[in-house]
């Protein structure tokens, strides 16, 4: 089930969606973590217990991936492309752990027209990624590069 | 060759450091991109060439990921672990194409004590994640939960 397609032009401030849910395995969190975040406590169950956090947690970094690809599947903004130009406030509020299940909440904040390029636009959108608890893991604004509807 | 094990005490406001260099393999590019930002101009050239990236590109989150590891692995902030608790101003500067060779430049921006927490602080390091032709892909701040030696 996708979303309509829709152009800068036909978001307007307020607009949000909700994605669909993802479970993280613990087998995805480590092949994630041994790539590219191999420290203890994302991938040895002895040194998390050890560690700030306890237990094993994902990286934040893979949770700010599996964001990206739950909001491209959610089809929410493919007229486009999910182009990112940056991220404001990004901010790790609670741990991952494997098992969770995340869903995306996206708010659009904020419109910004390209001077001089009526073909373009930038929309801000506040993104909060949510546990199966409803406890926001992470929260982000999001700044995504979008064209208006081909006339 | 690692670099000095410190705590949080031991940086000032000025330090710096770089990373190791890494370069991505258009096959590495494609397996991150199929797995957390599956869209046409990560994956197909030719979609690529009709997209505003006009080649193929790596995912702005998987530039992140490898900044991430890079970090880890130059073990400048092994000492306390490399615990973010946010981002501020990341930006997407430049397209990074596969085979490009990134290497991350990090510098102390600011130091913030934690309230009533003598053991703990925030660090700020401003990083540049650099291209083999010393352009700028991506920038941002840091902000990075840090302990103080133990005495």
């Amino acid at each position: 089930m996708k979303l309509p397609e829709r152009y800068f032009d036909e978001f307007v401030v307020g607009d949000t969606f909700e994605t669909a849910p993802f479970t993280l395995s613990e087998k995805e969190s480590m092949a994630f973590a041994h790539l590219y975040d191999p420290q203890p406590f994302h991938l040895d169950p002895e040194a998390a217990a050890a560690s700030p956090f306890h237990e094993l947690v994902a990286s934040g970094w893979q949770t700010a991936a599996i964001t990206m690809r739950l909001i491209v599947q959610s089809g929410v903004l493919r007229a486009t492309g999910v182009i990112g130009t940056g991220i404001d406030d990004l901010r790790w509020l609670a741990p991952v752990l494997p098992g969770d299940t995340l869903r995306v909440r996206g708010e659009v904040v904020e419109k910004v027209p390209w001077p001089g390029k009526k073909e373009r636009g930038t929309m801000r959108i506040r993104l909060q990624t949510v546990n199966q608890n409803d406890v926001v893991v992470m929260s982000q604004i999001a700044n995504v590069m979008m064209r208006t509807r081909p006339s």
